[in-house]
């Protein structure tokens, strides 16, 4: 019997006996130890940036502490997102070098004044129906069916008398922020409906090739000025179109990224790049799946520098579990790299549950969410057995009804137990967040121990090159110019500044 | 090196390779196993019981998987405590024996009707002030201070024109529940400052001696009648009173305790008894404790046999963390048993989360709450190693704001890790729950496994028994009186009557 160096702490303690101060101290310094980043040391310059992190990330912990009335990270991320920026220690985490996104969404990766900004563009049509509106570029009206009429953007902008409020009013669509979270987004159910609302409205619009290859490029923009350095994407990539009504299959749809990531790196050479995670709808039969796979492996075959592989999306508990595919996914995992959502629920012991173990059989490299695995003692070493990285997105968890009070995330659980962490934001334009510099803020100062401190924030960052899809060669370069910003920020940190 | 058994089963499991069927089923079978009650088998007539309940649970888990906006243990206990009593489930949970209640304070042990009808007595004066009322027995009016004036209830009641509207009123000051919980209690300082409301109010009611001594006999009524067979209660052991202001000091409340478990054994012989914990507060200094100290040793002379140990109350976060006194526990613990209130709290890496390292090196037979365990994986190997109950009690952490959506309690994870859990329900008096039922129910359905059956609410109810204070002689008449009854239970169960 082989027992793994981090269990082996456990029985470093003598049996049981009185009190003493020793032991109190062995026990807290394993339990450091054991914690994500336990093991990372400080240079002496480090040291000194970690003082002036930590003394405001104190003031805002023991703040709340003593009001807990006041403490934002028990609230709704809405009611507080605005003032986060008047943080200390956010805005420290927004000049760090936080290494990748390793699991965001494309279609949601930016805000909704961008998405507004793309309806001023020339050749959008637009349906208002009851509560949703469609949004479509054509050279004539579109086809698609429409409750009242298609007409263009740009005359509906200008007949309703009042730009602001026509712009107002249509923003709304592109976000799921609202003044009274809580009441609005009662249970999951209406927080998932409007966030499906979300993408049925910005599908239509973003599949327009131009848009979609410029959409892809800002949103890189966006992340890098997030101080990321590497991004991988999840795309059901759909179906791009022209003016004229053409459409494209999926192939061409990741060959537009190549194309988009190419003329990134060429205008922003520091960066490193971008993959993409092909990630169509779970909610579908076998002989579908088989289609989808099918689309992976050429995909693989045409554009292999930027496909990382294959995952499933949609509602986890309403889609069909992976134990329904299984089959299929075991054969083409002879081809294909899993990065498979698994465990984004609240519901203990149902077959969304059981996606963990399969996902984990499957030999998925990573898993999306997987809030659901402290339920699970037996995956859970596993997942430290196979080295899985943890795809945490604390924001998407507590905006999507898993969790209120953040404080309850499992990601707390997953950094005491020193489980490969990276930290993602998932769909950050949806709720108007920073690419990346929220959800490490949050996790920071909401979820983490009052102690963490910057070897937690590094670790972060370093596990999420680790636990890239990036070949040896590259990971080993990304690592290298990750260090090298990192000192540059190290050298440059100036704690008056913030 | 010495592996646990537990641990073990994590090495099992072979190295990583392919998806395969026969470890998939060895994994779930793994975490089955390890969870609580995973080791328990059913007699053939308990199957039949299991079947019956399994039925309706997963009736009501499966409505709420496929309508989570109806999923009552998503919203907070007021919302849906009404309408408990239409659970098929819950009316099984009422009438299975359920063994012992081991964490539950004095005062908040009956519901609020109970408080209204003590009103009625003779020689109560009440005061009226801006939101807060006083009570006190006395034969004139009462030398406390109040803002207005001192008046007896009788005089008050009738002169109020409307007594109907005069006791809804009153009856407010006994209970939390109200119709608007999220508004309400917004965060944990107003559930806490309303809790602590209560205690205030009704602390000088109760402390009348002949109420008192009735007030407990009547509590273990109600507490018999939802088939609970022992109890542990807290106490501050608040100086007791007479009618002509006679006071007396904390070993008198002890024995008026002894009296009254006295007259209710020989009322009811089948009931096995009740223990006391001296549990006063844990606001104060270090001179303070000394006395506390010093009583708890002095109850222990006085009434042995009813004496379970030492306990420190109050708001934890707000309180003095055990640290403050480690010297003179370390000294008294010696001589008493502990039963530490620790981790009751969201707060990680604090202070108070440092309350569960503690507790746990000065020997605590049992934890109250310890809800912040799973933060530590070190001190949850210790707990695991030194057999130390776990006193969970998931309402009271859900109405005193640690958390929302009951599914992301960590008794599902101490479940999970086939921990030493016993549950318990408080103050179930202050919400109106049942004494443990209500508390069952929710676990049951609300935070255990979907698939997690009657050999978890078995296993919890013998918990109760291992991990009380009674002594080998007593326990293990307490297990045989226990598996009588539940036989009973399940040779009479009839599944047509819920």
């Amino acid at each position: 019997m082989r027992c793994l160096t981090i269990i082996a702490f456990v029985y470093i303690l003598r049996d049981g006996g009185a009190y003493g101060k020793t032991r109190r101290s062995e026990i807290l310094e394993q339990e450091t130890r054991l914690a994500v980043g336990g093991n990372t040391n400080l240079t002496e310059r480090e040291d000194a940036v970690n003082n002036c992190l930590m003394q405001a990330k104190f003031r805002e912990c023991d703040y709340g502490f003593t009001n807990p009335q006041f403490f934002n990270f028990s609230h709704h991320y809405f009611s507080y997102k605005e003032i986060i920026k008047h943080s200390k220690v956010y805005r420290m985490i927004k000049d760090i070098p936080k290494g990748a996104a390793l699991h965001v969404h494309d279609m949601a990766m930016l805000i909704p004044d961008y998405l507004l900004n793309v309806t001023y563009m020339d050749y959008l049509y637009v349906c208002f129906e009851q509560n949703t509106v469609k949004l479509r570029f054509s050279k004539a009206a579109p086809k698609d069916t429409c409750a009242i009429k298609w007409q263009l953007m740009k005359n509906a902008r200008k007949h309703s008398g009042d730009i602001e409020k026509f712009d107002e009013k249509l923003r709304k669509h592109f976000t799921l922020v609202c003044d009274h979270p809580d009441e609005t987004y009662p249970t999951i159910k209406e927080s998932w409906d409007t966030f499906l609302g979300y993408f049925g409205t910005v599908a239509p619009m973003l599949s327009y090739r131009p848009v979609w290859e410029q959409y892809f490029y800002d949103a890189l923009k966006a992340f890098r000025e997030d101080n990321i350095m590497y991004v991988e994407v999840r795309s059901v990539l759909p179906d791009l179109y022209e003016l004229d009504g053409t459409t494209y299959d999926p192939v061409v749809t990741a060959k537009a990224y190549k194309k988009s990531i190419k003329r990134f790196m060429k205008d922003y050479p520091d960066f490193l790049g971008a993959k993409i995670i092909y990630a169509p709808s779970r909610l579908v039969d076998r002989q579908q799946l088989g289609v989808y796979l099918e689309t992976a492996r050429r995909i693989k075959k045409e554009v292999p520098e930027i496909f990382a592989g294959f995952d499933l999306v949609g509602p986890e508990d309403q889609g069909n579990p992976l134990i329904e595919f299984v089959p299929q996914l075991e054969e083409a995992g002879k081809d294909l790299n899993y990065f498979f959502h698994a465990g984004e629920t609240d519901w203990y012991g149902t077959l969304t549950d059981d996606n963990l173990v399969d996902a984990i059989l499957l030999g998925a490299k990573r898993l999306g969410h997987a809030y659901a695995l402290p339920k699970h003692p037996i995956l859970m070493e596993e997942v430290r057995k196979r080295d899985i990285g943890l795809e945490v997105n604390v924001i998407s968890n507590a905006v999507l009804s898993l969790v209120r009070d953040v404080r309850n995330h499992p990601l707390a659980l997953f950094l005491a137990q020193g489980l490969p962490v990276v930290l993602s934001s998932d769909d950050p334009g949806v709720w108007e967040a920073d690419p990346l510099s929220h959800d490490f803020y949050v996790a920071f100062v909401g979820v983490a121990s009052r102690l963490s401190d910057l070897r937690l924030l590094k670790t972060l960052a370093l596990n999420s090159l680790k636990y890239s899809a990036l070949d040896d060669a590259d990971k080993i370069n990304a690592v290298d110019k990750f260090n090298q910003r990192w000192n540059d920020f190290i050298v440059n940190f100036n704690c008056s500044k913030y």
